[in-house]
C-alpha cells in the first residue's frame, strides 16, 4: 500500500482484517508514524507493516495498491517502474494514470469517501456496500482483473467493471460537476447574508461538498477536463431550458414537465438490486454489465465464473418509471 | 391554523405544548380526522381543537395562521376576508402573498422541511432553533410583527425580521435555485445507468431534493420566478466561468481561484452565533439585523426592546474568513 490517507489507510486496514499480509508505506513521516502505531493496537492477525521506503514496501508484493494523490501518482509510477507485479490504484480519475502506466496495472476507484481525511480518519468498513470500479481495458489480463476484483469484493465492495474512458464520464456526471455546483451555489448564496441565514436542508445538502479543499476538487475536475466539459455543458443546456421556463407567462404550469426527469431518477436511486446470479467470466460481457448499471459480488475459486447482479426491472436510470405520488 | 399538513400541523402541536389554545382545520376531511385523532394522544393540556369549517377556526381567533401550500393562499384569504384580526402564514414565497393580503399581516416562513409530508409526519419540536423569516414592510405595525415574533421564538425558533422583496431574492439563492440545479444534475446524470452505479456522496447530497414533488418545486420557483430568474443568472455566470476555465491549458492550477469563494462560503456556514444583546425594537434596525445575517431570539414583555444574535465576528458569508487548511 503506497500512500497512507483515508483511502489507502482503509484499504490497509481491511486487507489486513481480511487476513492478508500488508505492508505500508507514506512520504510522510507523521503519518507512517501514526499508521504503525494504529497497528499495534488492533488484534494481533489483523495488524500491518509501515516501511521505510517505497522499495520495501514494494519488493516483495504480489500486489501494489497505489493510494497517493492525482497529481503524486506520476512519480509513484516512475520509483516502482521495473516492477513486474501487479499494480492497482485508487484515483478519481482513470484516464491519466492508465496512459501513463507500464507494470500490469488494474485501475480502480472506490466510491468512499468522508468529510475528514487521513490516516487517522481510515477505516477498515469504509468499502462495505461500497461500489469500487476497476478498469477492464483491451490490454487488461482478464486474469489480472480478477484478481483485483476476488480481493476488493472480499471486502465487501460491489464491483463495477468499466473503461476509463466510460469511468471518467460517469464520475464527471456524478461527482466532479457535482463539486463544481456546490461551490458555485454557495458562493452565489454568500454574497447575501440573510440568504445564509436562511439557508436550510436544500442548502446544507447541495453545497455539503463545496467545503472540501479546492486542491483536491481542481486536481479531480482539471485531470478529468475533457469529460468535466461535457457534462458540464449538459447540465448547462438544462439550467437554461429552466431558466427559459421562467420566463414563460405561466411558469407554475411549465416547470413541471422540465422537473420530471431529475425527480424519476432521484427517486429511483440509489439503483434497487436484482437477484444474483452466476455469469461467465468474460470481459465484453463484463463491461457490459457495468454499463447496465450492474456490478460483481463474488469471483468463483476457478475463475471462470463471476457472481453479478444487476439493477431490478425498471429501476435504473432514465428508463425507471417515477414512483406513484 | 389553516391547513395541517407538516408544517401546519407541526405549528398546531407546538403552539399548543406551549400552551396556546389552538383550533385547527384541513380542507381534507381525513386530514381533519387524524389530526382529530391524534390530539387525544397527547397529554390534555396540550390538546388542540379541530373545527368543521375555516369560519369555525377563525371566528375568535387572536392570530390566524395560514398553512396552505401556495396556489391555495388565494382561495383561503378570500374566505376569511373581513376577519378583523392578525393574520400570519408560512408559505415559501412571500411577495404574491403580501399583494393579495388585505387583513392585518405579518408574512412567516419557517426554514424547516422534511422528506415526509402531511400531518402524520408533524412535530411539535420542528422549529427548535430553526430560521423563521417574518416580513416588516413598511406598511406593518410593529406591534403586530412583535406579536407573531414572540410566539415564534416562543416555539424556540430564531425570527429573522426581513421585507417580502429580500426574503424572495434570499430564498431564491439558497431554496429555490438549489432544488433546480438539483434536479438538473439528476437529469443528466439518469442518462448513463454506469453513473447512476457509481454515484456516491456528493450525488445522494447533492441530487437529494430532485426527489421533491414537480408541483411544489413549480410553485415556489414560479410563484417568485423574478428572484429566481436572477440567482439563476447569476449562478450560470459562475458555472459558464468554471467552464472557460476546464478550457485553460492547466486547469488543475487554474480552478482553485475559482473555488475559493464558494469554499470560504461553505467553510463559514452555518453562521455562528455572537453573544445575545438587546437592541431597541425599531423597525429600520430590525431589518438591518436581518440583512446582516443576525435574528432576534426573544421579545420583551413591554415589547420596547428585543433580544437579537448577530453573527460572529468574521464568520458571516463571503467577509468570513476561509478555514485554515
Amino acid at each position: 500500500m503506497i500512500g497512507l490517507g483515508l483511502i489507502g489507510g482503509s484499504v490497509l486496514r481491511a486487507l489486513a482484517a481480511a487476513g492478508h499480509r500488508v505492508l505500508g508505506y507514506d512520504a510522510d513521516p507523521a503519518t507512517r508514524a501514526t499508521a504503525r502505531t494504529a497497528s499495534a493496537k488492533v488484534q494481533e492477525d489483523h495488524r500491518w507493516q509501515v516501511t521505510a521506503s517505497i522499495g520495501d514496501t514494494v519488493r516483495a508484493a504480489d500486489l501494489v495498491v497505489i493510494a497517493v494523490p492525482l497529481p503524486a501518482v506520476g512519480a509513484v509510477l516512475d520509483e516502482i517502474n521495473g516492477h513486474t507485479g501487479l499494480v492497482t490504484d485508487v484515483t478519481s480519475v482513470k484516464g491519466p494514470i492508465r496512459n501513463n502506466v507500464t507494470a500490469r496495472f488494474v485501475g480502480g476507484h472506490p466510491m468512499a469517501g468522508r468529510e475528514r481525511s487521513g490516516f487517522a480518519a481510515s477505516d477498515g468498513t469504509l468499502f462495505d456496500g461500497c461500489a469500487w470500479a476497476l478498469c477492464l481495458e483491451q490490454e487488461t489480463a482478464l486474469d489480472d482483473w480478477l484478481t483485483v476484483a476476488a480481493l476488493v469484493t472480499g471486502l465487501g465492495a460491489r464491483v463495477v467493471p468499466t473503461t476509463a474512458d466510460e469511468h471518467d464520464r460517469a464520475v464527471a456526471a456524478v461527482s466532479h460537476v457535482p463539486h463544481l455546483v456546490a461551490s458555485a451555489l454557495a458562493g452565489v448564496a454568500g454574497r447575501d447574508k440573510l440568504a445564509l441565514t436562511l439557508g436550510a436542508g436544500s442548502f446544507r445538502d447541495g453545497t455539503r461538498v463545496a467545503a472540501t479543499r479546492a486542491a483536491l476538487v481542481a486536481a479531480m475536475c482539471g485531470g478529468n477536463a475533457a469529460a468535466v466539459r461535457d457534462a458540464l455543458d449538459a447540465l448547462l443546456t438544462e439550467l437554461t431550458e429552466a431558466r427559459r421556463l421562467l420566463d414563460d407567462d405561466d411558469p407554475i404550469s411549465a416547470l413541471p414537465g422540465w422537473l420530471d426527469e431529475g425527480g424519476a431518477t432521484r427517486r429511483a436511486w440509489p439503483t434497487r438490486a436484482g437477484e444474483p446470479q452466476a455469469m461467465a467470466a468474460e470481459p465484453d460481457a463484463l463491461r457490459e454489465l457495468g454499463r447496465a448499471g450492474g456490478w460483481v459480488t463474488a469471483v468463483a475459486a476457478d475463475r471462470g465464473s463471476v457472481t453479478v447482479v444487476r439493477p431490478a426491472a425498471g429501476q435504473a436510470g432514465s428508463g425507471g418509471r417515477p414512483r406513484a405520488e
